[in-house]
Formats: C-alpha cells, sequence, structure tokens
C-alpha cells in the first residue's frame, strides 16, 4: 500500500487514478486491473514538472470505469472523469492534465478541452479560493 | 453573487449545494430552482457547529440531480451525492453531514450511513492526508 499515500498539505497539481477499476472489454490476457494498467501508461507518458500522479483505491465510481481525478491545491477546481480506456487514452490524459496544471482554476477553455474531458466529466468540485475567472 | 464566494483556505466541514440543479418532477409552482429549494431549507435545519452550507454554481451533474458534496479539509474524503430530493431530503442531509462533520476521515461507518449516501455517491476523491483509519 505504500504507492497509495498522499503527501500532506501537498498542493501541486495531482491526477488521482483508480487503480482498483475494472472495466467490460479489458484485455483477458493480462492479470493487472484496468485502473493499474492505465496508471502504469500514463506515468510513462510525458508530464509537466509539478504534475504527480497518484494511485488511488476506489473512486466510486465503478459502473463507468476507468476513472481519473484532477486537483490542484486551493485555487483550482476538482475534476472526475469517467469511461478512461486504459489502452487508448494515456497520452490524452496527459495533454490534458497539463492545461489543466497550466490553467489558474483549472478551467481548460472549452474549445482546448479534450474530446474526452467534455463528454465524461462525472462531476466537478469548485476551489476553497474565490475563483477570480 | 455574493452569497457564492468561498473562504480562502477554509478547512472546517464543508456542505455544497448546487443551487442551478433542474429536476424532474420538481413543483412547478415554486418560482426557485429545486437545487435553491434544498439549500433554503437544509441551512434551516439544526445543523452542528463548524459545518457550513455553500450555494455553488453547477457541479456539473445535471442528468442526476439535485446534487450535493461534503468536503473537510486535507483529513477527509470528499463525496458527492446524486438524486436528491428538495422537498424530502433535507433532515437526512443536516443528518448525514453531522455524521461526515464528526468522523475524522468523513467516512461515516456503513451501517450508521444514511440509505441515501449508500445509494447514491456519485464518486469520492481521497483526502490529502495519509488516511489513517
Amino acid at each position: 500500500m505504500k504507492d497509495l499515500a498522499h503527501t500532506p498539505g501537498d498542493t501541486a497539481t495531482e491526477m488521482l487514478v483508480c487503480v482498483t477499476c475494472r472495466r467490460k472489454g479489458a484485455s483477458p490476457d493480462d492479470p493487472r486491473r484496468p485502473g493499474r494498467v492505465l496508471y502504469d501508461r500514463i506515468v510513462a507518458e510525458a508530464l509537466p514538472a509539478g504534475l504527480t500522479v497518484t494511485p488511488v483505491e476506489c473512486l466510486q465510481n465503478c459502473s463507468n470505469a476507468c476513472t481519473v481525478a484532477l486537483r490542484g491545491g486551493d485555487a483550482k477546481w476538482t475534476y472526475i472523469f469517467s469511461n478512461v480506456d486504459e489502452s487508448a487514452h494515456a497520452p490524452m490524459l496527459a495533454a490534458g492534465a497539463a492545461q489543466y496544471h497550466a490553467a489558474p482554476d483549472g478551467v481548460i477553455p472549452w474549445r482546448d478541452r479534450p474530446e474526452h474531458f467534455k463528454r465524461n466529466c462525472l462531476a466537478r468540485i469548485p476551489p476553497l479560493s474565490p475563483n477570480k475567472a
């Protein structure tokens, strides 16, 4: 469980990847859970400095796995995305996370937002700080 | 928009209520949105000291409104709940929020958890601090 630990007070941008996610259509040849496969592929992508990827247990969105969340301290919105495909979406997630990381409030302009983010946002949580946008 | 402001760095327990939520079956006689009705009813309930209720704009769970979220600083899980009925659920939410507030990590023991929380948890986000449970 070592890799499930969080850093207290960490305010850097963080992508949470549910590594317990199962998914219909996942490869039966891979003993890893689809969420774990997704995590392994994301951390193999080029990621900007200041963005951490954290494997977490169940985000309770099991019926629409795989699931990832993006959060970033008190000033950013938190987003949860569903229906992530572990075999296809790691590059898209890395790019989208970089856009999120660069946005002061975490809100990626709609026209620039990955299509998957537009169509599979499960929910969002407002920042603690007032939104300056 | 004054009532949509957040307190920077606030780590008290907070219930976020989406006041822009619409809902099928809502009373056509009430000009307020169901989410606003829900907010008005929650703040009329008896709430524990240290629990704040914040009206927020769209949590992007529109198809399963009304929506509320519970969060509480770096040590608590954040939970999002769907399908809240503005006419019936304010007392349940007040009681559930008090249980969440009293739980150091925000995890209400399953057997004590309101039935609506058990069946309508849209997703949860882990705390920043390591979970001591």
